[in-house]
């Protein structure tokens, strides 16, 4: 089986690690790549890492002559971007991965407020599959268009997930999660607080307390809980090129551990326990971003503070791979019948 | 007027710094230097960047020969370590600044109980005068003993103490702080979780939940409150050498905020308005490591959630300076009635 | 097919890393590994990132009794460990690629001389090839014993093969080097002079003049070259974790090029028609690390100065992958009669 | 005494470092800062480590109104925006220190030919004097106008100036110049080169054969040694945001060896007796970017290959402060007869 593959937006960070990452996978072959910026060129020019694929050569964004020969397109494009291309693919009979944040709401006026624009597709909004498979494996199966998840609510989602999964663990409204991203999250464009003299030795928060993530990631934990979830969100950049940890600070619910007597670490190897790409660490362990760098694979921690009864839980993933491109992937395996692992198996690259 | 100075521990990072602003200290004489390492060696070879500092020759750590010639002696030395030099060091007529854990917490027990061994000076306990000249000046001025704060606790003590000035602003008791610090705060002895292939690219928390810095922030907290104050402490190391960035997250209490319509921006300002050091960011500004390096400034920001009505403060350090080095010089000064900031207001280094 | 495969000394980087890239390939078996260090203990507590080679538990070093299982062993020891066992190994029916510098030069006097020590198997100096693919794959397929080239040798004979191919091009014995590499080649054993702190912001020089890749280098250039080959090398320390860039500077014999009008970069071109894994860039495009990052290739480029008819040769490589274990599996594909690329064409991660 | 200050282009990083500087030198008051960009805003706006500086606004780079109140003015623009203002300056009675490249060669076609551009104020170049000091301190002290060094022939004519002080010690046909820069040497404005994620991990050369900084130490090193020297000249970008470190490769005359038996060591350390921020290492030290950091200090060694007997210079500087704002400085005091160091020995920043 060879799936025919294309790809809007290769010449972003993202764009370029599905073509990475795709180049890799046995039944996949990429068939077009667009962008925008740089239309008429081969992909070693504009990535010389991807010398190899000289073979593929950019077209532009709104060349839709070879959409015909695919299966599956991946939307690497900003927001915005996103939603006025995807109808139009959508058109076609073919599936559509979008990793952009266009189609992840699911209700067009929260989109409104914290996008700052009307949502030009709302149609949409309903058909799309939140791609995280491992809360939305059976959905995405069946699904046309994937919103595949952002980076900080993957970290996150993946944190909190066990504990949420059934209600009265702990206190959902208030939850304090702070997270950090290496810098590729920012995306290629050429901005002055990117350049590197800017951010060597200079961690730093950014958006505190407004980031865009925040609806994502209430919307899917209270889908998942089933209840309505508040986190404060401080997210902050560290001085490296990928890689995301997110901190989560939780309550537990005094009543629920009292009669319960739960073991936490137990409680997430159980959720866990059948999903390839988290690790549950033992104790003793904490994740790090070098430990997980270039994978699919997302390493979490429960750790509970004796002291306070509070509870830290702890994801790392890299930011471009389970946080983007390499979770695309694992969702276009999903759509395709394939084994989610195929392609996606590569250990982490360390040090 | 010149200050004889003496330095015990000369070969840490913490040591080293503190030969670099004395050297710069227009009222300093520094008139011995120890290590146990390197007994004998000039300082530049220990620390080729103190090239100019090979009149220094570092003494064996027992040595006190030229204790007389001393009128302060700071003490860089591993906590344990310390507590059994400085007792001696205060028989003779001098002062002495510490900079290790071993006089900062009031109860030997909760001492013996965080640090795992008995403490060996507790008469000291009670003598000892918390080095945090914006909290603590006026005890500073006549102290014989001072206990130099840790560096986590200054950047989150300096974050915190404008709304726990006066009790009811907020509820002490859900207080989270996620810390970051660069990676000179964990010393220069060789170890493979320091080394540079470890931590290149590889944001990573330590320790979660049973930090030793812990007490002393809620002992501290608790005395400039006037309550008791429990935290929950997270710290991570960040891939840099230097900087410090704390990430305090807590809940105002409704009835104070409704009633009063507080201003936490003007809150912070009005606390803070003669301090020299400490400077509050105007809204839209953030703190960031390197905006601070290698000076003796905080930088302090207040951002409130206006969701959830939750207050994010945040503080960024030099941890070897304000967290460390250079705070021992401003006591120094005020042990000796000199101008606060003599010695201290060379601006940041950046980029 | 399926080979079976043994790694001494697993619990450096470099072999981590072998067990990084042979856990992908797809006719591979790891059937043990060993480490003095961590003798019992899972490769997943080790290096995190090996998690999921967790059921890889580490044997002592002198454990051989899982011998008889393998085909091929990978020595990853430190010199003089490498040659103590290395005999031993061969006494067995495998064969034996050896990545210390041991087996790479061929007289035991100038091992005297340069590593000082005597050499404790000069008997197989001889009978050893130097595993550089692309100057000695018809040796390499009925090699006993692979001597795995180093790191600096690799990316410096890449560089400057094609112009010693044949003689009278260039000046052999004014060829100057200026190599430049990652942390990681200095290993995970605990040293001052590998710490973060030590080396962030810190490029320096070190070895100037008497590396001991050096006559490794003199060696195989003039084996190559058919002529006394004379190198000045500078290697230095980048602070990154991977990586390695050599550049050399060589003069070009005047009556060559005058004669004979050369077109170097097609001489470059040429050169390495058939190799998969040396890409000579184009004119415009110049060699940088984490273009080749934790791939199996090397960059190559030729530039002329026009001014002074030197020529600069540049080549770029991972210094842990095509500078250590990703070289050393492109051998055993060779000795093994596979295609040469298998489980080695993974593209480079970038950013 | 109180020397009044104009700085032309402070919202650059070499702009910056010199109000850094400035603020710190006891015998300078900074007039006017101007900013094309910024113009209008404060400096701790533009620069948060310089919040204590708000005091300086940036006027529009052509605003003269306050050149009156000026002694000196520094020109921290780009080229050919240089050689523009300069002129026009330079008729109001003050000195200018130009920072940029527009001063430095003597010859108009010269600078033509490699900044492919016509020079705009030729009668000015025999006017203006190189300004380091280490050489041409004594024409300083009545330069009008002084053309402050590059940052590469700062680091690269004091690594050699003791060789070609007297003829006939090495050939000075064969150079090789193989210097590593961080990236703060390339400006503050946003390309994508300079993006972090495109650097980090990421040693690369550019430019190599043709970079602009050639011709000036050609001329430099020509005018010192009384004869013409050819070098030929590498560049690279070292993944740090400071510091500059050049490996000078020099072939020493046979027959001036052999007579003399020269003291290679002792040469330098004659040379430099009496220079303040030139220290020639101890043989057993090699220079080091990040001892220097921050400081105006340069590093300096010189090794002998005993096998080919090859000289191996090596020189490190801040590129910031001895390769630009530093140096500027020490020629400030020149010109107003100060004490050489005033202002200047701050010792370096590390770790």
């Amino acid at each position: 089986m060879t799936i025919s593959v294309g790809i809007q937006g290769a010449s972003g960070y993202t764009g370029a690690e599905l073509v990475r990452i795709l180049t890799a996978h046995p039944e996949v072959d990429i068939v077009f790549v667009t962008s925008e910026r740089y239309a008429g060129q081969p992909m070693g020019k504009i990535f010389p890492h991807l010398l190899l694929r000289d073979d593929l050569i950019c077209h532009p964004l709104q060349d839709l002559s070879r959409l015909s020969d695919c299966q599956v397109v991946f939307c690497a494009l900003p927001h915005v971007t996103s939603m006025k291309i995807v109808p139009e693919l959508l058109r076609h009979d073919l599936k559509v991965i979008d990793l952009s944040a266009d189609f992840r709401l699911r209700d067009p006026e929260v989109y409104q407020e914290w996008y700052k624009t009307p949502h030009l597709a709302p149609e949409w909004l309903s058909e799309a599959v939140y791609g995280l498979p491992e809360l939305y494996r059976e959905k995405i199966k069946n699904a046309k268009l994937v919103a595949n998840p952002g980076c900080y609510p993957t970290s996150v989602i993946l944190a909190l997930a066990p504990l949420l999964a059934k209600g009265g663990l702990i206190d959902p409204e208030t939850i304090v999660i702070d997270s950090k991203s290496g810098v590729s999250g920012a995306g290629r464009s050429p901005t002055e607080g990117n350049l590197f003299a800017e951010l060597a030795e200079g961690f730093r928060p950014y958006g505190t307390g407004f980031h865009r993530h925040t609806p994502e990631m209430e919307q899917i934990l209270g889908d998942h809980s089933g209840q309505r979830v508040r986190i404060r969100f401080a997210p902050h950049l560290i001085p490296q090129s990928r890689g995301m940890l997110s901190t989560c600070h939780v309550r537990p619910l005094e009543r629920a551990v009292e009669k319960q007597g739960i073991d936490w670490q137990n409680l997430f190897e159980e959720f866990y326990r059948d999903e390839h790409f988290v690790r549950v660490l033992k104790p003793g362990m904490l994740p790090a971003t070098n430990h997980v760098r270039s994978s699919n694979y997302a390493h979490v921690s429960v750790v509970e503070d004796r002291r306070t009864g509070w509870l830290t839980l702890l994801c790392a993933i890299d930011n471009l791979v389970k946080g983007a491109a390499g979770q695309a992937v694992q969702n276009m395996n999903i759509l395709f019948g394939l084994d989610e692992k195929t392609g996606l198996t590569q250990l982490p690259v360390f040090p």
